[in-house]
């Protein structure tokens, strides 16, 4: 038998403010972090020898990042001397166990600190479970059967809008086809749209030279930062869409700076630029602002998630009209298992899925999800992209792989989130 | 010059689980717990002796209250060395600060362990400067002009509801008869509710006894916990309105136990027994749910918002029509200041506002609230109530007084949330 023995936490921050890497209209200076979690199993030989090992994190950005793992330690102590095969073998009734544990769940309800702690333990289990089948992430879960995978989501506070027997039929539909678009993602990879050229410290040369190597690279869209100044705004639109000419897509992201009629406004003055989504244009608490906003801006979609706190919030936004491109984030919420609802809820929905990445290790773990959904779940890559940054993918043991603007299928099994012993070493904060 | 000089946070917990006080449907076997904050000042002498202290605290049920303490410490640690005079006289401007940390804003943003933390630390610092003027909290805050209110509050966010003006214009008119209604509060209080009868881990014998003896006390309303069993709830409201009679109020409290539909067919199957409102229905996160409830239980009222994580979601409740009853929480949001913006988004559509309260402290600190929302804000009493339990009062400096089912003025300088130091030692966990 193999059981949970050890778990490591550390807090590891990576000094991006210096450079402006992620600055925008209301993080102006982000030090990329992450709440990093080591699960350590004894093996399954009984010998007393360490097994595998299971990564997972939480993605912050610097002050505050030692109360998110302190977090993670807390809730991860209690998986230590559990069964691992039992853990495994029912990663659904662990979420709900997780999730649900009365006293825990007050410091949310399912939200901020507490609920991304979920997350991280949740997703380490998950990788301790791609570890063992031998796959990466993406292609365990295309594997499952209709029922495994409606057995990892919990449907209370869905079923106005998600039933269990709605999400079994759309999973069900989708297993026709599963193994040709398994072999199409292999071969060609997951479209990727890239951020690198649009954060709002950036020179206008910069941002010039960044935008014309996003198009050489490959990509199909960019993403520019917007809501510091309307005229800065239209500035740099230009100087974008005069680098990548009128076929490259470019979206713009406001994270959050603005109320609604200030949204309304502001995007429409910036429409002649042809945009390909606003995202995060106000509180992502606010879903009626969310439907009012994508009402005003129309037909420029409007574009959430990455702060979205769970799939209660999900749901809404699009009951409401509130969002025509999902944004799950693989960090914010309780980890795979609600990313799985919420991939069910957009594919209930006919709204596709954009994922939010960038920072730390993010490209590295929501590339699985898209990719599952991909095979197992939506069925189709039209009009989906991920977000590349081009940031400290070299601190992973199996950096994303982007190529002629796709996100190239990871190999390696496991869930993405491992990072170099010795980036650990290097980034732990005063350590 | 008087300086913050150190600050204090202790992880409390009492052992409530023990006696199944406070336990409900979702929360079985709460250990009433709370992250408390003081924060210490030189004396305004300049001598280096130390001068007033300000206490706050963030309530919690148990597990991961080590982790909001850690919260409260991280947040609170850099008030250190800060002038006292300069934080007080623009407690607005503090809100603003810890609210915009954008590092720190990205653990919630604006929800659970870190934006609670927020609320901490205003509250210790309202504490202090309702000390420095010699006034409990509420009386403090009814002296301020509607100017020096709302400019306490953050409209970012609000606009599309509430705007600045309408907020002065609310407090404008409220300036008329501030003088009257201070006086008939300090000569008859607030009215009170009390859900002591009404756990679900009570026998229905101890339901019955604690019923009668909430009439006898002059209560005029009664709550009970519901969403276990069907059965169970319609046994347990007939002992009640037996026990009561039918001119006392009955409300029912469902902890976020159900779906909508469900919600909906169990709420009517209760009807009969004459409910006062249905608090909690769903999922705190889920407006369009509540809305649909509502329309599903008229006119039975839904009430809601202890688990509400800021403005945005009490904004939004209003505006869709999901929340007849505003339940306000003294240490779920960021404090004092975010719950004066709720404050005004009831009174600017008309819903009254019955707080939270119960835990440990939470009705010695919210009583202040109300009190100054009758005196400043919307100027009545009418149909509202401050919920009261009777536990823990014991703990604290100033406890409540409720008598003749109403809560008495608190007449010391401070904002309630200051326990008795031995209270502090005695239930400091794991010290």
């Amino acid at each position: 038998m193999s059981k949970i023995v050890a778990i490591d936490v550390t807090d590891i921050r990576f000094p991006t403010s210096t450079q402006l890497d992620g600055s925008d209209a209301m993080n102006p200076d982000p030090d990329y972090s992450a709440a990093y979690l080591r699960v350590d199993t004894s093996d399954t030989g009984d010998t007393g020898d360490t097994g595998e090992s299971g990564y997972g994190f939480v993605f912050t950005i610097g002050r505050g990042n030692d109360v998110q793992a302190g977090a993670v330690r807390a809730l991860a102590d209690r998986l230590i001397g559990r069964d691992v095969d039992e853990l495994l073998a029912d990663l659904g009734g662990v979420w709900r166990e997780l999730v649900y544990d009365s006293q825990w769940r007050w410091l949310g309800p399912e939200k901020g600190v507490a609920h991304m702690a979920v997350g991280a333990v949740v997703n380490a289990l998950w990788d301790l479970r791609a570890k063992r089948a031998g796959m990466p992430l993406w292609q365990l879960l295309a594997s499952l059967s209709p029922e495994e995978i409606v057995d990892l989501v919990d449907f209370r506070y869905l079923t106005d809008a998600l039933t269990r027997a709605e999400a079994l039929e759309i999973l069900t539909v989708a297993q026709a086809g599963r193994a040709e678009r398994e072999a199409t993602l292999l071969a060609e990879g997951y479209p990727a749209y890239t951020t690198t050229p649009g954060w709002l410290g950036y020179s206008d040369e910069k941002l010039e030279r960044l935008s014309k190597e996003a198009v050489a690279d490959g990509f199909a869209q960019i993403k520019l930062k917007v809501g510091g100044d309307l005229a800065d705004d239209r500035r740099r639109l230009r100087i974008a869409r005069d680098a990548v000419g009128p076929d490259i897509r470019i979206a713009i992201d406001a994270n959050q700076r603005w109320d609604v009629a200030e949204a309304i406004d502001w995007v429409n003055a910036l429409a002649e630029f042809d945009i390909a989504w606003i995202e995060e244009p106000t509180s992502p608490d606010d879903v009626l602002a969310h439907a009012a906003i994508s009402r005003g801006v129309a037909p420029i979609p409007v574009a959430t998630g990455e702060h979205a706190a769970n799939r209660v919030m999900f749901k809404q936004l699009l009951q409401a009209g509130g969002a025509q491109v999902v944004q799950i984030d693989a960090t914010r919420v309780a980890g795979v298992n609600e990313n799985i609802a919420i991939l069910l809820l957009a594919a209930k929905f006919g709204v596709r899925v954009c994922p939010h990445a960038g920072g730390v290790g993010l490209c590295e773990a929501v590339q699985h999800l898209s990719m599952f959904d991909y095979v197992a779940v939506s069925g189709t890559r039209e009009d989906r992209m991920i977000e590349f940054v081009d940031h400290l993918h070299e601190h992973f043991v199996d950096p994303v792989r982007v190529t002629g603007g796709a996100f190239q299928a990871p190999r390696l099994p496991g869930a993405g989130m491992q990072m170099h012993e010795a980036s650990v070493r290097e980034y732990t904060w005063g350590g």
